[in-house]
């Protein structure tokens, strides 16, 4: 195992974890870093957490070894604690200290499948936000018809106004278009109808601004909750409130149909051997609405890079998560949204490099 | 065809249909109403709409012609109408006495597949809400994976304040109860977490004053988006701008996950083998997740019973829809509403009863 990294171009490629956060820590941690290590070889880990747990397992996997250091972190933030708790109380905790390590430039980025509320506000207070943004928020990737579509906020603004929602559309734009590709990504905001007189205040005044404000990407107005799986828009903007309840609602809808094809198949002799026959489908049906597919929730807006791993997940799905911060520091997000503020609104929103990834 | 019903019995059993509202009309209003016909052959119906239109239609349907009327009325409120407008001059319009003929007394209960804003405007202006209720909410079915629960509101009230919720966690309870035939409802107020600090003021409140208020169900407490179809409660009490939100992802991702599906079958030989082989069991699992029946939205706590269909079912959905009205009609909803309201508030809460239906 090496020493801490120093220098920069050491820095993006290095990921911090959070060892102890999530059900199956550290097993799950350990065993993910493993898998995405496979994938991306130039990735150093730094675990935080408990030095006599995460050793023996580490022993388990030579190849992961060789590229990882432990930090031993004698506290652990549990999933009941308060954030503001947190905050005061963990200083010396696993998740603290690995999102210290994005603040002093040892890590690019830092996963946790640990407290999402205690892991908002450490690393809020801990990173702090991107000049011009106020808020941060919680973003994800939906599966559509037509890809992948991603939705912000899902839960760490419950109430938003209308500057917020402006400012998320912009972070979805640009990750839309820097992380997915997307060359001029279309923008909605969830509502409850698509005229202009329908919603709240906040969500019609959002609309007006975005009218009127350049952003890298098309505003398509508001869109309902059936467009975000449709596809509609590459970027569903949100409350916390609102977005949290239908990213969940997708989810267990997802799950009741599941849940009636699976009884149909079994209730009769016919739709069970039709099942075996048409076995490699649904195997293709399974792997496409995956849930560890989607595992990893972005915190957009800081000045570091976090991303929230499911504390249910498997290994799979870690290293789904881990793949995930790592992309969002090789495409250079944060330095890309400095760029769009500073333009925007003036501000010299420069962040320092973490990358030396090549801008469109 | 008779003349007006004029007694109270009589106007249990009969309905007026808005025969111009939704975009198949009034075709899909005539063959709903015959099917419902069929199922309930104690039903007579009151069309009101265009009798050019509706009377070559209904002379196809001979059973159903000998029980029902026609009512011509000039105008029709079209689906881009606001609210306001068609408040002020849809006072001639099919939707507008279809309406009148339930709040004097000439028919049980209404059903439209217009415009829902109108409709919402109109019947709350005619009808009035009932004692003891200050703002009506739109509630429906909702399938999962232990039956059906019902869901309010929908989006009627963007905003609604603590004191709101909880009375759509009454009419919920009550729906749950005399309808649906639950002995005890349970009773979730939908939020982003389960903790009791989770969420906006106004749930948070809700969930205090429900924990004190004796209502007929238990209150569980929280729920979050994926209990809607995992069938956690019974009612599932939320602001219409979440509910709506909710509902449109519910439906959104039913719909993705059937197009997965139909493409993972579609893929190879062998799966449409398979497909073939199980087709029975796809059939029963298109049936129980069939949109139509779940048509027929409720708006809840009016001094009358007004339902809302979807404005693109076909002939099957619409009927369903009759029967949803028809069914809050005979189990005498309202009036068990103004029951509880009378034994919590001391309101003297009681609405001319439409019905002769055995209380408990």
């Amino acid at each position: 195992m090496k020493t801490l990294v120093s220098t920069c171009q050491d820095a993006v490629n290095t990921i911090a974890l959070d060892a102890m956060g999530g059900d199956n820590a550290p097993d799950c941690v350990i065993s993910g870093a493993a898998i995405a290590g496979e994938h991306h070889p130039e990735i150093r880990f730094l675990f935080f957490g408990d030095q006599s747990k995460i050793e023996p397992l580490l022993n388990e996997h030579s190849a992961l070894k060789e590229r990882s250091e432990i930090i031993h972190t004698p506290d652990i933030i549990t999933s009941e604690m308060k954030p503001s708790l947190a905050l005061r109380q963990g200083r010396n905790s696993s998740m603290r200290l690995a999102i210290n390590a994005v603040a002093e430039n040892k890590a690019g980025c830092v996963v946790s499948s640990g407290n999402t509320g205690a892991l908002m506000a450490i690393a809020k207070f801990v990173l702090r936000t991107l000049p011009g943004i106020d808020r941060p928020a919680i973003a994800t990737l939906i599966p559509t018809k037509n890809g992948e579509s991603v939705m912000l906020d899902l839960g760490a603004n419950i109430e938003c106004d209308a500057e917020n929602l402006v400012q998320f559309a912009l972070m979805g734009a640009v990750f839309s278009h820097t992380v997915l590709g997307k060359k001029e990504p279309s923008i909605g905001l969830l509502n409850i109808g698509t005229e202009e007189l329908k919603g709240h205040d906040e969500v019609r005044i959002a609309a007006s601004i975005l009218r009127e404000r350049p952003i890298p990407g098309r505003v398509l107005g508001f869109v309902e909750g059936n467009d975000i799986t449709a596809g509609t828009v590459d970027v569903i903007v949100t409350d916390g409130f609102s977005g949290n309840i239908a990213l969940k609602s997708i989810e267990g809808a997802a799950l009741l149909i599941t849940h009636f094809l699976r009884e149909a198949i079994e209730s009769s002799l016919m739709a069970k051997l039709g099942y075996l026959l048409a076995r490699g489908a649904f195997k293709t049906l399974k792997k496409r609405a995956d849930p560890r597919k989607y595992n990893g929730a972005m915190f957009l807006g800081l000045q570091g890079v976090c991303v929230k791993s499911h504390g249910g997940t498997d290994a799979e799905g870690f290293a789904n998560a881990i793949e995930v911060a790592h992309n969002l520091v090789l495409r250079g997000f944060n330095e890309r949204i400095a760029k769009e503020v500073a333009a925007q609104y003036g501000i010299n929103g420069s962040v320092p490099s973490q990358t030396a990834a090549q801008e469109d």
